[in-house]
């Protein structure tokens, strides 16, 4: 099996297993306990939050454990315009990120903020001139994301934070495809918040982290005990976020080599398929992206059915984004960038891992060639050559 | 070592961890993708959503799966209020709630609502004639907790849900501690909503569920993807569900069993306790209460010494709530019940599991007979026979 479908979820690295069994064993206690077991549970915890700070040059006591990029996102936007309250209404965000970020941002329209969602251009990344147009007196927060789930885009960050540190505004970047892959370095990129999701990295589902800067302050959206300084209640998931920590350790350990390896196969990938599948386009900036993302188009292809025959074939890989991929609607992202409804239906996301290897490359560059094309040939839509 | 804080955190059962740890290897899958290994994450989950389903007897798909307690006490509670919006903004809750349904009531009040918070009695129970005139024409929401986190009193809860259901009142309960201890059945006590998490027996940190009696609708607190039908967005925690599943099964196969055993060891201690060391007293309701909760005070004792002390001798319990354990107030729940702030000071849970033998009891009695006597010796306060 080769599975190719790492930004929807990667296999949690044995290493990071491994730091996780003691605390669902020997070592279960509860955090907030005063006798020893506890402090052990403290102590594991405290660690983990220096292996993440330190993956994002932040300091331990910025990051903050949740259950994931979902609610890291929501506990970011949410927790800071309620904060804000009075002191503006106005959101800037791109016209492409994960739902965790574009719901919370319509729910808040419809909670009488108002959001101006950036568009991007065909290579999925905004344009500075835009954001700086869109800025306003009552601007209280832009969100972007770092590296988008779909199409593997980076974006300016760090002018990004440049301008909101300029005009006083808040920055939040969802950084969850981002983190573990690229350099993240919340003082270069001049972010004030930024999501992070275990499960993207090799650590365990359920688990993710948000990064505050000190001296930002947010509400919290859950209330209860005190956990988390009160910004996240709830009994800490003790092994998973041993597993978090973990992860980020190994992550930063192999950032560098890690990123060349997997940028090779992905360049191996992408120079294999568009040399030989006609009509097969890359979506997306060709070098601005995430060095493990590929996502192709193919013309006069039903995703749903590609994505079918390659698990038949032994390949996972995604149409559109994992959240999205039970819904009929084109991915927005795909729309964003340009694309017509059709092609972005026919779209291929295939996100790499460092378990992949070359000759995964390869077998898998024969299948996709040999599944597109049956599906091609009992497509009325088809038309060899162009049409 | 005796571990005896069971309402704080439970050692995961070895069953449970064998069942979840497939779901971190081989069967990492994404439960959002269309391919097989994301099927499988599906099949697991749903299955799991049965388990729990199961042992409160609802219908699984009234199982919706969170990040723990604390989050399905405030996905309940919020998501009522913003639900019903415009309906009325009175909420009816106990004195004696835990903090994530304490402090979410106390912010809701901040923000427009009125609470009643009902006294309880010496026995730590709510007064269904208390309930009965506190409701109005404006409420919209009673939340009640099933059993006490701190001295084990179990409510009326069949009495609560039916005079919510007769007023036209939604009707939620914190059932955290007693789920897996006791029978809960969804039907018999007229809940429409019913916290669970799965630390509490035996099960994984990071993952509860909330019960959602079907036709009730409640707003999210996460925006993002459609998860859980919308209820509840972010990637699912598979490994988490699947233990927080197996975890009620292996619960409901053995729950008379269990509460019979553990009830024993509880009396045994209680009789124990009492019996051989002067001026100790029992806190709550002498019967309706778990069966594996004791709550004692002792005069002249300061409860933090005291399980520093019990730790150094290899018992482990708690002073107040693990939750607000490193707090300096007094625990709430005992100030209800009456007792004086030096006595709340002075008091000892002990919350057992089926781990603990009638060894493990014995033992435990001499020890905290000894540590007490001690502290006592050292106490300016301390006046043999009463004061
Ligand atoms: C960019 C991005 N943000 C947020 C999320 C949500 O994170 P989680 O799956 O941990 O809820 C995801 C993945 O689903 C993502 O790719
Ligand atoms: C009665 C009660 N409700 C809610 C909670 C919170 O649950 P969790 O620890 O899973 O956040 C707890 C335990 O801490 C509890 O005892």
């Amino acid at each position: 099996m080769s599975y190719m479908d790492h930004s929807a979820t990667s296999p949690v690295d044995p290493e990071v297993l491994e730091a996780m069994l003691p605390y669902f064993k020997e070592s279960f206690g509860n955090a907030s306990t005063l006798y020893s077991l506890g402090r052990e549970a403290r102590t594991a915890m405290e660690k983990a939050r220096k292996q993440v700070a330190s993956l994002i040059g932040a300091r331990a006591e910025e990051v903050y454990f949740t259950s994931g990029g979902t609610e890291s996102d929501n506990l970011a936007i949410k927790g800071t315009i309620s904060r804000l309250k009075g002191k503006g209404n106005h959101i800037i965000t791109s016209a492409i990120e994960h739902p965790a970020v574009e719901e919370t941002c319509k729910y808040l329209e419809k909670n009488g903020y108002t959001v101006t969602y950036l568009p991007v251009g065909e290579d999925g990344i905004v344009k500075m001139e835009d954001l700086k147009e869109s800025t306003r007196e009552d601007t209280i927060l832009i969100t972007i994301m770092h590296a988008n789930n779909e199409i593997g885009t980076i974006q300016p960050i760090k002018e990004i934070g440049a301008l909101a540190r300029e005009k006083g505004i808040l920055f939040h970047t969802d950084a969850v495809q981002s983190v573990g892959k690229i350099p993240v370095n919340v003082e270069d990129m001049n972010v004030d918040l930024l999501s992070i999701s275990a499960h993207k990295l090799h650590g365990p589902k359920g688990v993710g982290a948000l990064y505050i800067r000190k001296g930002v302050r947010i509400d919290p959206l859950f209330h209860g005990g005190g956990h988390e300084r009160g910004v996240r209640p709830g009994t800490e998931n003790i092994p998973g976020i041993v597993g978090l920590g973990k992860a980020c350790q190994l992550a930063e350990e192999n950032l560098y080599e890690n990123m060349e390896y997997v940028a090779s196969l992905r360049d191996q990938l992408i120079k294999g398929v568009l040399g030989s599948i006609e009509q097969s386009f890359l979506n997306g900036h060709p070098t601005k992206r995430l060095p493990n993302n590929a996502n192709f188009r193919f013309s006069s292809i039903e995703g749903e059915s590609l994505i079918l025959q390659l698990d038949f074939k032994g390949i996972n890989a995604s149409t559109g984004s994992a959240c999205s991929s039970n819904k009929l609607e084109p991915s927005h992202v795909l729309m964003a960038i340009g694309l017509e409804e059709v092609d972005a239906h026919g779209s291929l996301r295939i996100s790499l891992g460092k378990e992949n290897t070359p000759k995964d490359i390869d077998s898998s560059i024969v299948v996709i060639k040999e599944v597109v094309e049956r599906l091609r040939s009992m497509s009325p839509l088809w038309c060899p050559g162009g049409n």
